[in-house]
């Protein structure tokens, strides 16, 4: 494929994408050009304009098209409350539980040192200015980073810095999902069940 | 992510990609838009670029830039021999062993009627029609279709298309793959590796 010059462009560009090698690249190319021209040029558009479109809300660091996303600026939101989440995706998890109606901080990210991620990357000072600022309203901040060890440690940092702010600091419960027979369901999980049970 | 619209079209733009459900192409968006700007920015033109300019080869059906593939147009090549397989990727294979020196037919898929992939599909009048042609000098076609079972019968069916044809029809040899211990071979492999004994 001597002189296939944007095939090959279109395979290594293809790579940038989390999780796919060149196998996987290869296939894709391989079905756009052949089964899916329409679906690749709306990819590209779609790219390109969210590329140029898409940026940070200045109050909650999530994506958003304009300066403050709808969620901030959505009056019927609990203020009082701020949910800390590491992704947007995450976020949208919260969301889709109905349960919560506060406002959120994104980190887009967690503390990982070894990645060279530190609090400088997740954004933390931005939150605390937001829960310091003078017309500040935050009354409980609410930690619900993964629980990964990753995610626990980047909650333990925030409640550190939290600590003489003021809020109330609370974590997402640890205990057994819904629906899970415990007989099935590892012992750090039982044993946090336990410990909190109510 | 009511005001999201352009993440929200990426996403979906992205689900076209095989083997890309919502979760992945979530994680994809959130990464481009995230750590990987320049990535999304080159794969857009990447996109753009291939679905304008590649086309398929008039002889051998493979992608290329041109109307004729370099493969095809390259006259140290021994046209007596042609060998037909499933995709690019796997003539891509065939040219990494460095053991064949003839041309290629690429059907660019497979028979698969449930699909809705026929003959016509898969371009087998073209095949055809380049054997039938006056001036062709092809002696010998060789299948290397998939050992699967759509590739066995895509190649059955071109074997009894040849048959009236006056050229020679070979098949990859089945057999034992190459540093492979017998105990761990399947016993279809090792059957046929028996009776092809040579």
């Amino acid at each position: 494929m001597a002189d296939n010059h944007s095939l090959d462009q279109l395979v290594q560009a293809l790579r940038c994408l989390p999780g796919v090698g060149v196998k996987s690249a290869q296939r894709m190319a391989f079905h756009l050009l052949q089964h899916d021209h329409e679906g690749a040029q709306r990819l590209a558009r779609a790219l390109q304009h969210a590329t140029e479109q898409v940026r940070h809300c200045a109050l909650c660091h999530t994506f958003t098209e304009g300066e403050i996303c709808a969620t901030c600026q959505d009056p019927r939101r609990d203020a009082s409350l701020l949910c800390v989440v590491e992704t947007p995706a995450d976020q949208a998890a919260m969301e889709r539980t109905g349960a919560y109606k506060g406002l959120y901080f994104v980190l887009m990210g967690k503390l990982s040192p070894l990645d060279g991620v530190g609090p400088r990357e997740i954004g933390l000072q931005k939150l605390f200015d937001r829960i310091d600022a003078p017309d500040a309203v935050i009354r409980e901040v609410i930690l619900a980073t993964n629980f990964t060890a990753e995610g626990e440690t980047t909650a333990h940092v925030i409640a550190q810095g939290l600590k003489t702010r003021g809020v109330q600091v609370t974590r997402l419960a640890r205990g057994v999902p819904v629906g899970s027979e415990l007989e099935y369901v590892d012992l750090g999980t039982i044993a946090h069940a336990l410990v909190d049970r109510r």
